[in-house]
C-alpha cells in the first residue's frame, strides 16, 4: 500500500527540509560552515554600493540566481545626496531582517504557527563620536531599542516567547550585542 | 573690495558644510544627537523588507526626500526564495558602507584626495549555532574580513593611515567591534 507524505510548511518555512538540513549537519558536521561575502564599490562622497553574489555553504560554493545590488548614501543633513539608506539604518535593517527570520524559522520547527509579524527599530548615535569632538562619546551606536509586534493565535505568555525566539538565536544579534572581529587591510588599487 | 569664496570639495564633500556642521555643533552640542530608524514587515518564511524614512537630528524630526525599502531574504540552500540579499550579507553591507564614507569623510577634512575605493569583505559563520546544534558555536559572525583596495597620489605609509580612518571612526564598525545594548520586546498585533 502507498504512504503519502504530506510536506509541512509552517510560517511558509519547509519544516521537513528545515530538518533535513539539521540532520545533514549532524551526519556531516563540516557542512554547518558558511562564508558570506560583498563587493563594495565607492561612487563618490556619502555614495556606494555592493555587490552580493557568491557565498561558501553546505560543503561547496554557490551563487546567488542574480546578483543583488544594495546602495548606500546619506541625507543632506549628513553630507549626502539622499538617494539610499544609510549605513547605520542598513545595520537597523540586517538586524530586524535576521530577529524575524530567527523568529519564524524556530517558531516553525516548533509547530508554531505565525500570522502576522512587524517590528519597529531605533538607535541613538552622538556625532560628538564620528566627527571626534569627545573622546569620551563612542562612534557607535549607544542603544537600539526594538519592538515587536505579532500577530498568533496563542496564549499572551507564549507569545512574548516568540519574541525571544530571535534574541536568542540570531546571528545578528548575537553579533552586534556581543561583537566580532573584524580585520581591515589596505593596499594600493 | 567684494571677497570670493570658493567652496571646497575634496572626495565629493563639502568640506565646508563638514567644518560648518562641526563649528554649529561646538556652539550647540545637542544638535550632534541622532536617532535612526526603520519599519519592517514580514512577508513569509524568509522574505521581509524595511522601510526607511523618518529620523531625528540637527534638533529636529527629519524625513528622507522618499522612503527607500530594503528587502532581505536567504538562497534556497537557506530555505529562502532567493530573491535579495540575507541578513548576515546586509550586516556586511552596513559595515562596507560606513567604513568607506568614514574613510573619505575624514581623509576629505585632511585634504586628502581619494581617487577609487573599493572593497571586498568576507564573514564566517557555522550553522551549529543558529540551528542550536552545539551550545560552544555562536549564533553569530565568528571573524569579518575586510580588505581596501585605495587609489590616491600619496606615499605607502599614507595609503596605510587612510586605510585605518574607517575603521578609527566609523560608527558601524565600533558598534560590530564593541557591540551594542539592544532591547528586544513583543507585544500582541
Amino acid at each position: 500500500m502507498a504512504t503519502t507524505h504530506v510536506l509541512q510548511t509552517v510560517n511558509g518555512v519547509a519544516v521537513d527540509d528545515l530538518l533535513t538540513t539539521v540532520n545533514a549537519i549532524k551526519a556531516t558536521p563540516a557542512i554547518a560552515k558558511f562564508k558570506f561575502r560583498i563587493h563594495n564599490q565607492w561612487e563618490g562622497a556619502a555614495q556606494n554600493n555592493s555587490t552580493v553574489d557568491t557565498f561558501y555553504g553546505a560543503g561547496q560554493e554557490r551563487s546567488r540566481t542574480k546578483p543583488f545590488v544594495l546602495e548606500a548614501d546619506e541625507p543632506a543633513v549628513l553630507l549626502g545626496k539622499d538617494t539610499a539608506a544609510n549605513r547605520v539604518e542598513h545595520l537597523l535593517h540586517a538586524l530586524a531582517a535576521c530577529l524575524t527570520t530567527s523568529m519564524v524559522d524556530h517558531a516553525a520547527a516548533r509547530g508554531i504557527h505565525i500570522e502576522e509579524v512587524e517590528s519597529f527599530l531605533e538607535g541613538d548615535i552622538d556625532l560628538h563620536g564620528f566627527l571626534a569632538l569627545d573622546r569620551n562619546v563612542r562612534n557607535g551606536y549607544q542603544g537600539i531599542r526594538t519592538n515587536f509586534k505579532i500577530k498568533a493565535d496563542v496564549p499572551d505568555e507564549q507569545l512574548q516567547e516568540i519574541g525571544q525566539l530571535g534574541p536568542g538565536r540570531s546571528p545578528v544579534f548575537d553579533s552586534l550585542t556581543n561583537g566580532v572581529p573584524v580585520s581591515v587591510t589596505a593596499e594600493r588599487l
